[in-house]
């Protein structure tokens, strides 16, 4: 994809930033948003937002604002979800049975198609929920197969710190490209598989540098 | 707080990574770090660390590596924590219950001594653990007046989207001076109270970002 220069960690939090901001805007029948409206939104300066903008090219039209439907379309296209990507979550526990229901992943492209856990009595009792529609827990020992049969490419780890190593090698085994990890206890996968290492230490430090600062 | 210069944000947060990683290495008994070895637990390279580093003084010792418990501390002092600070979550769903839970807070001072709902039965009935202690939840009808008695200085909102600004009116209200806002739609608040909206959409935009390009 050589069609947008490489970009800066930074850029692209804020534009998944902006995206967010567009989509909210969408659901509340807004079709025109100026930059100034995108920034207050976002927590950041219209300036800002203008030259992040720019740097792909000439999305809004001067002194009339930008086509929230048009941009929304860019931005997805430049962080490449302009198609859906196929998603399993590996322990239902309390977070994992929060991202099934995280009604905001399917408006973004991000369908979870499957569910694991190692527990028996949840894999057999349990079924959790995705936009209203049920999603079954599986086994983990079926991990490989079904990552395969259903075509997932992302795995998302919610499994205790201890457990999440192994179940990283587990999600590598059965191909998957991308891994996100929301243990507290970082994992390490071979190199030809993107990983994040997602901390919710991470906010509060953020906030409270602020805070201190 | 003038003793460390205005840190650009995607630098705090790598701080905010090297700090996980030395508590890591420190749960390990390890007493030196390299910049090496940060940078490969940290997904950067061993420059970037060396140079983040540089930024606030002199920390390592050439060619012996950095004291772990000493970068430790400076990093807490950078970033604000190196006292506690007390945190109150509200909304105990899924998400709540697993932040209540969340064992690596405590280790980086945050500290939660209050859980709000708005649900009689769980209000009577749950009394969720943080660390092996259990946190009372208590009802919201109560938050203001708690949030004074036991020196609260942030709200965590885990609550449905549609209570996220009501609840964040409250915390304001109850003098918190900062927000951290969990659950997908985004809240406002006065300007005098820092805020941090996270969505777990971000963090797979990011993932994406990467996996495509």
């Amino acid at each position: 994809m050589a069609k947008y220069p490489k970009i800066p960690e930074a850029t692209i939090r804020r534009l998944s930033n902006y995206l967010k901001a567009l989509l909210d805007l969408e659901s509340k029948q807004e079709k025109v948003a100026s930059s100034a409206l995108i920034a207050t939104i976002c927590n950041v300066n219209a300036a800002q937002v203008r030259k992040d903008f720019a740097y792909f090219g000439e999305f809004g039209i001067r002194g009339m604002g930008y086509n929230v439907k048009e941009l929304k379309f860019h931005i997805k296209e430049i962080l490449g979800i302009n198609r859906i990507w196929r998603i399993a979550v590996v322990g239902i526990g309390n977070l994992g049975s929060s991202l099934l229901m995280y009604k905001d992943f399917l408006k973004q492209n991000y369908k979870i198609v499957a569910a694991f856990d190692i527990d028996p009595v949840k894999v057999i009792g349990h079924i959790s929920e995705q936009m209203g529609k049920p999603v079954e827990i599986l086994h983990i020992d079926n991990l490989k197969e079904v990552v395969k049969a259903r075509n997932i490419e992302i795995g998302i780890i919610t499994t205790p710190p201890q457990e999440a190593q192994k179940v990283a090698n587990l999600l590598v085994d059965a191909n998957v490209k991308g891994i996100l990890n929301f243990s507290p206890s970082p994992v390490r996968v071979a190199e030809h598989v993107k990983l994040r290492n997602v901390f919710f230490t991470a906010a509060l430090d953020h906030l409270v540098y602020y805070m201190s600062n």
